[in-house]
């Protein structure tokens, strides 16, 4: 490159060529390290990190305290969490739901009291199995559903009830507690394609 | 540093200091700005919030609700989607074999249609509570799973189907349903490493 | 800018003008490269695609085998592998437990071999279906949940059992296998929080 015309002084190309290495020289010490700290840095902040999104589909007192225990954790390190509430996971937010929950006595041969089926049919087995269950978790000090749905609250964890559960099992709007969202699919996999956490419960 | 005996100019060291601050000064300014802009551009690119990579391994009518609609609606949002059938999941994939999916009317408190367990267990009533399920799910214009499974295909979601699986349940790879690929945990999980959302229904 | 006084040479605001155009040019030509190479090299590396985080939570001898597959596969592909142990999974990190974990016969229309309800739930059903299901694993040589589990400690897995739970069902420290740490949810959340693949078994 020659310098302009309208420049008043010259460059020979040597000096040209000189600046260049000169500079080339510079941009590859210097650039390449402020790159990766930046980098490194960006990768620290990433906002995936930051993100939990749990799907609760049980409507199980046992299959309830996972998705809330892992929110309230997620949600005390400061973690942005979104719990979508689907199929039999919405019966958690009903109304004076959350404490109704109960367990099943049967096909789950890994119930901490072992029960054979052909017992735990039997009628009133479902309420004695859940109430065995609650005295396990009171006993040590584990809150129930329903406070664990309250801590959840007033750490903002956004609950989000599905739209499509609503229609189909006949849940109206004012059978839900306070507050929460309501949405599909599509509302859930917005936020959790941000989201390293993703879970299905 | 001195020039090289070949420059045909000299360059003095006050010069050449003064060169290298303004350079400095000049890569400080503006390469930061730059790279930050790169790399939040790079964030929002990244490859990882487009994958989105489901197991399913249930094969009850109310499970396999969740994976399909999951994966139907990640792709309508332009989604790279894959769904590895695997343990009971596999029925999902067999020929003929997605609307004869069965829910099960024990076990399960949270049923919309509450049972207890000892009329649930009864021949007879997984079939009915079977088509009371497909009679909600009707009833509010949501899609069989077999409709749902071709819509999936339609939308290029990749269904894999587990080997082993097959081979421990004695499936064929002509007993199931065509598009679909062959594959192992390492197939699901080459997928899933490089994905945002990942989920075991 | 006017050279300082303490410089022994002067500089034109002509050549200054000139000077900062040509390092703004090479700038802009390489560090555009360099930046958007270093990124993409970074996002290839990106820690989360090691990192497999995994919750094991139930306790039947089915559901073992898809969190002990997955992390052993992922293991060998040399992922940095977590498995929290909680609820009833927890019986897998029992002494002597994981080749005693049974599969119920009843509440999954799915089973390879359906079984009514009724007859499901008799006495002897239990372990004749995990008998059954035992058989057809070894048949296609695959290998035991407690010859998986040993698998996954030679190839680094670490394994953490869940405190809340082991309060809760009263197991002690001494009634788990070695080696395995114990934890609770913040535990897993730390390294799920920075994984892409996170599941819930």
């Amino acid at each position: 490159m020659t310098t302009d015309a309208s420049e008043p002084f010259t460059v020979s190309p040597e000096m040209e060529q000189w600046l260049d290495q000169r500079v080339e020289k510079l941009l590859a010490e210097r650039m390449d390290a402020l790159v990766k700290e930046r980098i490194a840095q960006a990768m620290k902040r990433d906002p995936a990190k930051r993100k939990v999104a749990i799907i609760a589909s049980k409507g199980t007192l046992d299959m309830a305290y996972p998705p809330l225990i892992l929110a309230t954790t997620a949600a005390a390190m400061d973690a942005d969490v979104r719990i979508f509430f689907t199929f039999y996971g919405l019966n958690i937010l009903k109304k004076h739901g959350a404490n109704k929950l109960q367990v099943a006595p049967i096909a789950n041969p890994a119930l901490p009291v072992p029960m054979p089926n052909i017992l735990g049919m039997l009628p009133g087995m479902t309420p004695l199995a859940t109430q065995m269950m609650k005295n396990m978790f009171a006993k040590h000090n584990v809150v129930s559903i329903g406070e664990l749905l309250q801590q959840a609250i007033e750490l903002d964890v956004k609950l989000i009830a599905c739209q499509m559960t609503m229609d189909v099992m006949g849940f109206k709007r004012e059978d839900l507690i306070e507050p929460i969202e309501v949405g599909g699919a599509a509302t859930f996999l917005g936020f959790a394609t941000g989201a390293h956490t993703t879970l299905f419960i």
